[in-house]
């Protein structure tokens, strides 16, 4: 097996179904119809939803085609998956306006000029009662129910709707009609992926391989990453936050990280382990992780500038890192409602001597007048005293 | 209660959701829409199916509307109702002309000129998967499962198809179309009428009453009459297989045949009862049930001859009346050969030694010359000596 392959196949995958048949596709250089489906319900990606998408870019430097689905159809109907209850239904405006805002993200790692789009109300919209019943009569209920979610949901009394026993039925017949040769998802997407392989047997075509990427755990260390915890990193954040939100990450992810979120070899990742273990300060694999992603999203100048930016403020200052980030609505405020917003305990009246005593500082520079005004349309560091740090932007 | 709805809705009915409510609708005097299906992959009807359709007629007698509902478009797909697996679908041709045979065959107790008729495929064909999404998203899984017979099938680890989830959801749905206020069936089919108040209420309309009426047991007193079991009675039968017939089911379904295959009043099979409870002679009772079941598909005059008939063949002659019918492929045969496939134990020399000696009747007549042939177009008893005694009759 080629390096090349070798990372593919091992490197932020969890599960291949079957691995030995696709590494012999791979190796038979034929060029593989790789699909990705994407529920355009959302439209800030962040760090988390490129798992995937890295791995398709790794793919498609190999020469494969790459295939995003988007599911216009099924995103109107809701997947279940991950939620404990169905989804809202969208308007088909909504969800076109969404795919287009997705492909123009992608392409920051994608070459979205040779990737081919599906929409999938196209073959889906038409299909009538009698053809849903043919496809469901491939699949069995004893099946569906197998499926660790639907497990979890009738453990714990919570409704399953019928129509979520369709969803994986209309994922698994787009790879009919795509023809594709593998499929990559998040593994909570491996039965809906598992369930092409079934349906396209049932129309006697070969049985696409499916991989498996992780879940990205978010900068909390705990939750996945995501929108509503505030636990993310956005791919057109700016260099600076990119910098700044890598470093506050928890030490144990930083292996994690570098395997999921940077073009980093496997090889390269056992050295980062291996200095890791050897005693090497953690903050300075951060960094190196911190510029790796940044180079990505952005270039390595920036990323060498944010870099440069971060050390100014904080390791010079001895600021600490791991600040949570607060957001306010307005783009400037007053120093002394500021400080009174991020929590600081305290009168106005406190708050206006301490300005007056110089103990105020914004991004490291002091304000002595109780009446200036702080931009916060970019992200800063207000320190209070010696010892109350506030991360503060505009929502 | 009046008695006319007190038999309405006690005499020959399982349960009634909700009878409370039904009895009020009744009682308001407004004619009803009274759904019934039938799913038209077979042609030839016996006693056991009219015993929802004779139900049927009690509602047109008071003024009520009957639909008839041909699933033409869910025979195509296969419901699993007491079937162990999914049927064979049909063609739509050979369910179209099964519709026709089945409005012939009820027009012996339904005015067939006053009956709505419904094909389900006229609006199930067209219907899209969005709808059938926005329609499976009324239902739970959970509430699926329940129902027992797939309960049996997972115990027994039999595969249930996905499409027969969607089976409900479409008997239901023609609930919402046809705007039924009343749905008769088999207690096999309570789980499919009562999805037709679900989705009735999904869709805002009022919810139908489902009321459910028993499966008759057939001539051998222990499975539900069928065509291919031989237990039955049809309802083209000639009014002497069908008196014959009647006369040959055992004592303890007396009352259950009257309940369930006649018009008499609940009081009148309560006098049925109370005689048979008093020592009256079973052979009596079931004289006056043949009687009343030839006269519903037949006529008076019919019955009454059928019933001279009948006494004349066996009720003089001593001649069991339990015989079981053997059916044969020729509409004749030779003497001894018939008496051999009869399966009369002896050689063709004692076979030929008895119809010489005079003792081998065919309808009670004697024959001795044993080259006669004998015609079993219609049904004969061949009585070969004193003890064996054979019914006869082309298959």
């Amino acid at each position: 097996m080629s390096n090349e392959i070798k990372n593919l196949l091992e490197k932020g995958v969890v599960e291949i179904f079957v691995k030995e048949d696709l590494e012999k596709k791979l190796q038979s250089g034929k060029p593989l119809k790789i699909k990705f489906g994407i529920d355009p319900t959302g439209s800030d990606l962040h760090l988390g939803h490129m798992v995937p998408i890295r791995k398709l870019a790794q793919f498609q430097k190999m020469g494969h085609e790459i295939q995003l689905l988007f599911g216009t159809f099924t995103a109107q109907i809701g997947d279940p998956t991950g939620k404990s209850e169905a989804r809202q239904i969208k308007t088909r405006e909504e969800v076109q306006k969404n795919a287009e805002t997705y492909v123009n993200q992608v392409s920051k790692v994608l070459d979205t000029k040779k990737i081919k789009l599906y929409y999938n109300d196209e073959w889906l919209s038409g299909m009538s009662l009698k053809e849903v019943c043919e496809l469901a009569a491939s699949f069995t209920v004893q099946q569906m129910i197998q499926r660790d979610m639907f497990q979890e949901r009738i453990k714990a009394g919570t409704p399953i709707h019928l129509h979520e026993f369709l969803y994986p039925l209309m994922q698994g017949y787009d790879s009919v009609i795509m023809k594709s040769d593998v499929e990559i998802g998040a593994t909570e997407q491996t039965f809906n992926m598992l369930a092409g392989r079934t349906i396209q047997k049932h129309f006697g075509l070969p049985q696409q391989n499916v991989l498996s990427v992780p879940i990205l755990v978010g900068l909390d260390g705990k939750m996945k990453m995501g929108k509503s915890l505030n636990n993310y990193i956005g791919v057109n954040e700016s260099p600076k936050d990119m910098f700044g939100k890598t470093m506050s990450i928890p030490d144990e992810l930083i292996t994690t990280y570098f395997e999921l979120a940077t073009d980093l070899s496997m090889e390269d990742i056992n050295q980062v382990k291996t200095a890791l273990e050897g005693g090497e300060n953690p903050r300075n694999l951060k960094m190196q992780l911190a510029k790796e992603i940044v180079s990505i999203y952005h270039s390595k100048e920036e990323a060498q500038k944010a870099q440069e930016e971060f050390i100014n403020i904080f390791a010079k200052k001895e600021i600490p890192e791991d600040i949570e980030e607060i957001l306010l609505p307005e783009s400037a405020y007053k120093i002394v409602q500021l400080i009174a917003l991020c929590g600081f305990s305290g009168s106005n009246g406190e708050i206006k001597r301490l300005v007056l005593q110089n103990a105020v500082k914004v991004n490291n520079e002091k304000i002595s007048n109780p009446d200036d005004t702080v931009d916060i349309s970019e992200e800063i560091i207000l320190q209070v005293g010696k010892r109350s740090f506030y991360k503060v932007k505009k929502a």
